[in-house]
C-alpha cells in the first residue's frame, strides 16, 4: 500500500505533452524521410561488451547495468565480493541500457554490412538512458532523434545535413537559429601550428568549453593539460578571429604550414559551396573555429545548432566520424550524422510558444448521456461520426449534464452533441460549440459535414 | 575488437520491418484516437516498489532489475553476501524495467488523480521487457498497444472495446477473427454452483489452459489444486455448453442459484445489446464460458481475440478490473482495457500477406551523380522535389551508373533522374522508371507533377 513515485530523473508524458512531443517527432520524421533516410530501431539493452569503452570512463560509469537474471551469485567466489564493485559488476551484469543511438547503429552496420545497400542512410528516434545526477533539464531517460549516412565520404552528406536542419527547424517554427560548423582537421592543424602536434584531443576538450567558461579558464585548463606557455600564447589569434566577411581567408594564412589544417578548410569551403547550390536562401550557417565538441570520434566536419534568443541554446549536434565501426573490427566505414535533442527543442518551443493549437489527435465531439433512451439513440450515432474519420466518444454514465460538459471542457473537446427526447423525436440533434457556447439544431449528416 | 552481437531475445528492426511495424502502430493509434483515447507514455524503468508483487512470484522473477549506480556494495554487510541472491537483489537494485503497460498506468492514475479528467481514456504504445527464456515468437523486448478507460463501470466501455477491435483489425486487413468474451463473475458463479466457492482463482488458471491441454488434463489439474471429485464432475456440462443459438439461456438455468453468476450473464447480455445498437454488421463476437485468462485482477468482462485460420492464434486480450489502483492505496477505481500484441499481429499479417506495398515513407526518386557538372546541376534540382513533398536523395559519389542504379534497386526507389551533359543543355531530364525500365525526357516541373 505504498504511495507510488517515479524513479528519479524519469518523467511521465500525459496527453497534452504527448501531443506536443508527437508533433516534434512527426515533423522530424517527415523531414528525415524527405531526405532519403530510412527508419531503424535497436533494442533498449545491449550486451555490455558492445557498450563499454565507447563513451570514455565517465560514460562507462553512467551506463545503467542490468542485473543478470536468476541466481546471479551462484558462480561468485568469496574473492569476487571483496574485489570492489567494478570487477563485481562485470560478473553479475552482462547487459546495459542504450546510452546513445550511435554505438547501437555502428553495431547494426557491422552485423548487417553484407546485406545493407551502401551508402546506408538511417534515422532512429528512440529513448536513451544515462545514470547522470538528475537536475533541471537533465533527465535519466530522454529521446534522441538521429540521422546518419555511412559508407561514403562525400561532402554532399555534410551539405545535406545543413539543409535538413533548415528544413526541420522552420517546420517546427524555430526560425532564429544558427548552425555552427567547424572541422576537426582544422583543430588538428591548429595543434600543429601552435607546436602541440598530436594534442588535438585535450585541445578540443578545453576549447569546447569556451562558451561556458571563457578564454582565460580555457587557457588555464590547457596549461593544466600540459600545453606550453608558448603554445597557449600562439593560440591567441584563434579567439579573436573574424569569421564574418570571408570566414576562411584569415585562417588559411595562419594554417598555411599545416597540410591537414588546410584540408579541413578546403572541406569547409566545399560544404559552403554545395549549401549555396542547394539553393538555401540566407543559410543560417556560421564557421566557428572554437567549436570543438568533446566526442573523440569525430574526424571531419562538426556541427552544433543553437536556437537564438532563448535560455536553452544548443539543440542539436553532430559530425563526421571515419572509424566508428573500427571498434567492432570493421575499419574504413566513414559516416556523418546529426542528433536532435527532443527535450531541448520542446523547451525552446514552449518558451517561444510555437506549438500549434491543432487537436487533430484528440476527441473532436462528445455525445451526451441523458437517460437510457438517449443513450441508446446516441449509440446509433457514434459509428456515423467515426466512419467519417471524426474522433468521437460518448460520455459513459448518465450523470448531471454539468459534469459531462465539465469533462468535455477539461479534455478540450470542442463540440458536444446533446441528445434528449426532443432530439430523438425530431431527428434534429443539438450541436453545442464548447468554445463559443453557440447551439445549433442539425441532422447527423449536417453535423458530420461540419465536423468532418 | 570483439565481434558484436545482440543481447539474447532482442531484435533490431531494419527499414523494411520498421515500415511494416509503423503501419501497424499508425493504424492502431488512429483507431484509438477515433474512439477518444489519449496518448500516455511512462518511463522504461520504475522503482521496484511499484513493480514487485504485481505479477505474481513468477513475474517478480521475470522483471529485469537495474543495478544501482556507483558503488552498490558500499553499504553491504558480510551477511548480505551469504543471505542468497533474492535478499541481496533488493539491496543492490532499486529499479526495474517495465513489465507491462498496466501497472505503470495504474501508478500514473494514482499519482495524477487530482488533475485527471475522469473517466480517463488513455492509450499507450511502448515496449515492455521480460526475462523469459527466449524462443520462437517469444522475445525479451516486445511492444504492447494498450487502451484503457478508468473511472467508470459503464458497460459502454466493454461494448466500445468490441467495436474498437472491429475497427482496428479490418483496417490492418485482418477480417477473419473472433472476439471471445466471458465474464469473471460467471466463473465465480460456476465455482459457487460446483460447490467450490471462493476457488475461482485456481479454477480460472486451470480452465484457461483448456485450449492447449484439453478437458482431461484440466480436470487433472483441478484435482491437484484441491477440487473435489464431485466438483469436477459437476463442472462437466460447462465443457459441452452450446453457445451458438442463444448463448446465455442454458447457462442462466445452470447458474440460477448463484447471484453473482447471474449478474455476470446480465452484464454480458447488456454488452451484446450495445454492440448491436452500435450498428456492427455481423459482429465477430463469441461467448466462451471457458475463457478465463490467468491474470487475477480481472473482475468483470474478459476478452481474447483470435485470428482464425493462422498458426498464431491469440493477438489481443483484456478485461475489466475493479481494483487495479488499490495496490497503491487508492481503491474503487474501476477500469477496462485491451492490449494488442504487435509481434503476433505482425506475424499474422506476414502469414496472410496483408502488408500494403506503399512506400510512402521511403525514397521516391534518386538523382544520379555522373560528374562534377551534373552533380552541381543535380543539387539545384533536389530542393524542388523536396519542396513538393517528394522524398528525394542524390547519390553522393560519382561512381559507375550501374552501381548507382543497383543502390536504387536495393533501396526500392521507384524512380531515378539521370543528369548528363545533354540534360543540362536541354533542361530536359531523363526520368527512369526502375520497375518498367521506361525512360522519359521531362522538365523538372513535369517530373514534380508526376511524382508529387
Amino acid at each position: 500500500m505504498s504511495k507510488p513515485s517515479l524513479a528519479r530523473g524519469t518523467r511521465d508524458f500525459g496527453p497534452e505533452q504527448m501531443a506536443k512531443r508527437n508533433f516534434i517527432f512527426e515533423t522530424v520524421r517527415r523531414s528525415f524521410q524527405r531526405y532519403g533516410f530510412l527508419p531503424l530501431e535497436t533494442p533498449a539493452f545491449e550486451n555490455l561488451s558492445v557498450l563499454m569503452g565507447k563513451y570514455g570512463e565517465e560514460g562507462d560509469q553512467l551506463l545503467f547495468k542490468i542485473l543478470n537474471s536468476g541466481d546471479f551469485t551462484s558462480k561468485l567466489s568469496d574473492k569476487d565480493y571483496t574485489d570492489g564493485y567494478k570487477p563485481l559488476t562485470s560478473k553479475i551484469s552482462e547487459k546495459g541500457l542504450r546510452y546513445d543511438l550511435t554505438v547501437p547503429f555502428a553495431r547494426y552496420v557491422v552485423m548487417n554490412r553484407g546485406t545493407l545497400a551502401m551508402p546506408f542512410k538511417r534515422y532512429q528516434i528512440q529513448p536513451v538512458w544515462r545514470a547522470d545526477r538528475p537536475q533541471r533539464g537533465r533527465y535519466r531517460e530522454f529521446y534522441q532523434c538521429d540521422a546518419d549516412v555511412v559508407g561514403t565520404d562525400s561532402l554532399l552528406c555534410e551539405a545535406e545535413i545543413v539543409n535538413l536542419l533548415h528544413d526541420i527547424l522552420p517546420a517546427l517554427g524555430i526560425t532564429d537559429f544558427t548552425v555552427k560548423i567547424n572541422n576537426r582537421k582544422v583543430l588538428t592543424g591548429i595543434a600543429d601550428v601552435i607546436g602541440a602536434t598530436g594534442m588535438e584531443g585535450p585541445l578540443c576538450v578545453a576549447i569546447d568549453k569556451l562558451d561556458k567558461i571563457g578564454q582565460e579558464k580555457v587557457e588555464e585548463e590547457l596549461a593544466e593539460r600540459g600545453f606550453s606557455a608558448d603554445s597557449i600564447q600562439a593560440l591567441n589569434p584563434i579567439f579573436s578571429l573574424s569569421t564574418t566577411d570571408n570566414p576562411f581567408e584569415g585562417l588559411k594564412q595562419w594554417l598555411s604550414s599545416s597540410e591537414i589544417g588546410l584540408k579541413g578548410i578546403a572541406e569547409l569551403e566545399e560544404v559552403w559551396k554545395m549549401v549555396s547550390l542547394l539553393g538555401l536562401e540566407n543559410p543560417k550557417i556560421q564557421f566557428d573555429v572554437t567549436l570543438a565538441r568533446g566526442l573523440s570520434y569525430y574526424t571531419g566536419a562538426i556541427f552544433e545548432v543553437k536556437a537564438n534568443n532563448v535560455q536553452i541554446g544548443s539543440i542539436s549536434g553532430g559530425g563526421r566520424y571515419d572509424n566508428l565501426t573500427g571498434t567492432f573490427g570493421v575499419p574504413g566505414i566513414s559516416g556523418v550524422g546529426i542528433s536532435l535533442g527532443v527535450d531541448r527543442i520542446y523547451d525552446v518551443m514552449e518558451e517561444l510558444n510555437l506549438f500549434p493549437d491543432s487537436q487533430a489527435t484528440s476527441t473532436r465531439v462528445m455525445i451526451s448521456n441523458f437517460d437510457k433512451d438517449a443513450f441508446e439513440y446516441g449509440l446509433t450515432i457514434l459509428p456515423k461520426l467515426r466512419q467519417a474519420g471524426i474522433n468521437a466518444e460518448m460520455y459513459p454514465d448518465s450523470v448531471k449534464l454539468k459534469k459531462q460538459l465539465d469533462y468535455a471542457d477539461r479534455k478540450n473537446i470542442p463540440f458536444v452533441i446533446l441528445v434528449g427526447s426532443d432530439e430523438i423525436e425530431s431527428g434534429k440533434l443539438t450541436l453545442k460549440n464548447m468554445i463559443t457556447g453557440e447551439q445549433q439544431k442539425l441532422e447527423i449528416e449536417e453535423i458530420v459535414a461540419i465536423l468532418g
